[in-house]
């Protein structure tokens, strides 16, 4: 596809660059700001960028947080003595909808992946680990996608977790299809999954 | 949805009031920039923004140009005896797209719409009409999507033009379906509806 326009081409170049778009879809969205009023177009780019430059994270649970501390850290309604560990941010976002989890999170921040170079030590597992001590934490629920690789984390944590014989860890129930993500789920199967979760056996 | 960042939500926000981008994809999209390089949002934001603000259109064609003449105006090489009418430049693009067109463009901006209160004069009509003696033009192409709206303006031009007798009117031959946009068309399908283009009856 040629453009009339340079400036055209590098803005459907960086949309396409976007997962799921492609060169026709980001044509589209460009056409689409061209016509709109200039603000539209300057709204988007400063809340992305605004959005990259200073996000900051939980530096208890490594969620995102305008602030210090996340605003389910702060919330002292919510049960601090149940963290839910899931790899990503989505999965926060997920669960939160539910509205069937009342405990904290930590958030890993990824799963382990041999293939693309991800280990142990470059998820959020050390504090993970002096959290649990610090903060009297009574229970650990492992909700991590059934995939292989969340399955690889879930197994490397349950090992480490054996310090914490008071602990109880107990895994999201198997609501979720095998091989599923977990922020594919509809509420109703990812709220079950997190009140009838299974506990492991030491 | 709720999000745990007032920045998280203003960028998912923005990304949603986009066409065919929903709250899901829109997260998805923030989550990726998030974890990829801060280079990849600045360019991304700054090339909408370069896009939007410094875009120019072509004084002759009304297409979108970085110069006051667009590429295809300024090329000797092109008939500028025969301009195809269209309504956007995404069918300028879809028609560059097909190899099949040496003529030049004129870019109406829009189609007739009395829903949407767009009239002849929201249009660039008066500029094709002043164009016509100036240029020497020798045939025109309605090359506008076949849609309601589309037919009306189609009907409009061609009634406005019969104050040049000398000049041939044609319309893209239907081997575009009834009620389908231009720019969904294939390459040969419409490549081949430009060279048999119809001649109208006067
Ligand atoms: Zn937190
Ligand atoms: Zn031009």
């Amino acid at each position: 596809m040629e453009f009339p326009s340079k400036l055209i081409e590098n803005a459907v170049g960086e949309l396409a660059k976007l997962p799921g778009i492609g060169r026709k879809t980001a044509l589209r969205l460009t056409l689409h700001l061209l016509k709109a009023e200039t603000e539209a177009t300057s709204s988007l780019a400063e809340a992305l960028a605004k959005m990259r430059f200073e996000i900051t994270y939980c530096q208890t649970c490594h969620n995102i947080s305008d602030t210090e501390e996340c605003s389910i850290c702060a919330n002292k309604l919510r049960d601090h003595s149940m963290v839910c560990v899931v790899s990503d941010i989505r999965d926060v976002i997920a669960i939160e909808n539910t509205g069937q989890y009342k405990g904290v999170y930590h958030v890993l921040g990824g799963v382990i992946s041999p293939i693309e170079g991800i280990g142990p030590s470059d998820l959020h597992i050390d504090t993970l680990l002096t959290r649990i001590p610090e903060s009297e934490i009574k229970e650990i629920i492992l909700a991590i996608s059934p995939t292989m690789e969340g399955d690889t984390t879930a197994f490397f944590l349950s090992r480490k977790l054996r310090e914490f014989p008071d602990v109880h860890i107990s895994t999201i129930a198997r609501g979720i299809p095998m091989g599923g993500e977990l922020e594919y789920a509809d509420e109703i199967t990812l709220g079950r999954s997190i009140v009838e979760r299974t506990r492991q056996a030491k």
